[in-house]
């Protein structure tokens, strides 16, 4: 197919459990978009995972089935991008072993998400050296394909300026070019706040699952928390500050949106019919990702083949690189002879 | 062919230079018995040399087959032990990664070698990160093989404790003994002094190279130091002291060796007498290295023969042991569906 843009986009999730409205929204809308303009990598990035869920692999498994599933029903397709599975294609890990050589302890240490997380996680034990690795194992899970843009929130542009330091210093101890600098593709959007009001994410369990049933939704729905200033039917409201009303933002037509603000602000519509207005929008908007999805449940032979088609793709891509990365390392051994 | 013993050996040699007596009597010495007992896997460890020489590289790759050579003319047989290229095995890489996750930063942190080799070294950049983690890179390289025995000198001995400890720390988390914990073989020995007296190492100038010609070989012993009490002929002299008396131990004949050790007590020999002497016997044990040298050299098709072949063989049993870790983990993704 043809695209407008040639250059590469590369994007991993971590399979860390089941994917809920935040991704749906935040993240594979976005990459929906992006498929039909750019050359895109999506991965599940499965060695990621274990940098924190290293005791509890079963979850991962799991995981990388349902996330796929989630992808595809999504609307992420196969002819126009590549999908497939970190750990199948080795190449990261051997690049990622390279690059380790010449990247100095001191700027993995200073990754502000480093101090973060090992704070936000204070019950696993993270401190392992290939936690510390992981913005490095990033950086090569971009790099080997040559990716231009990577769509990433604010958190993480520290990482993509971390890639783009280790590959400069790549390119000046080896005098290349082979290998690209990333640049963030700020993903504007959309902060999908879950029900109790904080952003949605699983370790705060306060999500609404993309494989959660219409009637599950529907309850999490009606117990989401809105306005907390708002107490009672005839209190006015303040939308900006309402979960419900992000959600109507980008579900909901322009028209009804605006006429939902007013209604709020002046108390002429109350929170119950708010929430049931918004699901009937939110369940058209959803409908065709449930159909696909159920679909794709009672048939995973299909995943499994679309990401070893997708595996195999993008490791002949990784192969070519790494080639390219020895040759300029001057690390091809006697198999150049 | 047949072996006294079933368990297997792995020791690798880091390409940073040429080959020296220190190697030849400390460590090929060894090799060659060791291949007749055991499943040997000898391996040059190109990529723990970038730990030190990623700026110049150009060191390591003359420095492979220069180093083979070395192996094969001092009699270490690839029909007997499995010579390769860890570069030429990406499974040692995967494996790399796969332990790093489960292996606590302190670990690394506090191995010995770690502060001492960063002191030894202040004018190069070592603080990287794939510097921290060359001993676990270590334990992938000998776990991959399921090795029992290292041989290892005494300043080692920390390493393989620490092999130790991240293979039971995997064994523990996933319920499994499919990797070995590998135990060191001590050799006990020779520990060959340089021209200077300090023990021969590349880094203090005072090596007799393998590949040194006869006449450089003499020159060098000629200007050898020897016992720095013994300042004049008549003086008695202290072998124990001696380098050249510890090259008598390993070349001349027993009881010659006697009377050299009482000739110097006894100022009844002089030291260039001494060195005389030994380098009749160090030459007569280094001919058939050197005429092997010598025609190895004109043929290193040879070389990279026996090195391809070595590195499929080890990448065979490689990527065995890596589908059983994978599994081990829970981490054989939707391949094993």
């Amino acid at each position: 197919m043809t695209k407008p843009h040639k250059e590469v986009v590369v994007s991993g999730m971590r399979p860390t459990g089941k994917l809920h409205l935040g991704h749906f929204f935040g993240v594979l809308k976005n990459w929906r978009e992006l498929q039909k303009n750019y050359i895109c990598y999506f991965f599940v990035a499965d060695w990621h995972s274990l940098t924190t869920e290293y005791a509890q692999t079963e979850v991962i498994q799991k995981s990388i089935t349902d996330i796929v599933i989630d992808w595809l029903a999504a609307g992420i397709n196969p002819d126009q991008a590549v999908l497939f599975v970190q750990s199948q294609v080795p190449e990261h890990a051997e690049l990622h072993l390279l690059l380790s050589m010449i990247t100095p302890l001191s700027w993995l240490e200073r990754v502000p998400s480093y101090k973060e997380l090992k704070q936000e996680n204070k019950i696993k034990d993270l401190s392992t050296y290939g936690f510390l690795g992981y913005p490095l194992l990033q950086t090569s899970d971009v790099a080997i394909y040559k990716a231009k843009h990577i769509p990433v929130g604010q958190d993480q542009v520290a990482h993509i300026e971390l890639a783009r330091e280790i590959i400069r210093r790549f390119a000046h101890l080896y005098s290349t070019n082979i290998l690209l600098e990333p640049r963030a593709l700020l993903t504007q959007g959309a902060k999908i706040l879950g029900t109790d009001g904080r952003k949605m994410s699983k370790s705060y369990d306060n999500c609404v699952y993309l494989s959660d049933s219409v009637e599950t939704a529907h309850k999490k729905f009606m117990a989401y928390i809105t306005d907390p200033q708002r107490m009672r039917r005839q209190d006015p409201g303040n939308p900006d500050v309402c979960p419900i009303y992000g959600f109507h933002q980008l579900v909901t037509p322009l028209g009804q949106v605006e006429e939902i603000n007013k209604g709020c602000r002046s108390a002429a519509i109350g929170c119950v019919d708010c929430k049931k207005n918004l699901l009937t929008h939110l369940n058209a908007s959803l409908e065709e990702f449930r159909d696909k999805r159920k679909a794709l449940e009672k048939n995973p032979k299909v995943v499994y083949d679309i990401l070893k088609e997708g595996s195999l793709k993008a490791s002949k891509v990784a192969a070519a690189t790494l080639r390219e990365v020895r040759s300029a390392m001057g690390m091809e051994g006697y198999a150049s002879k």
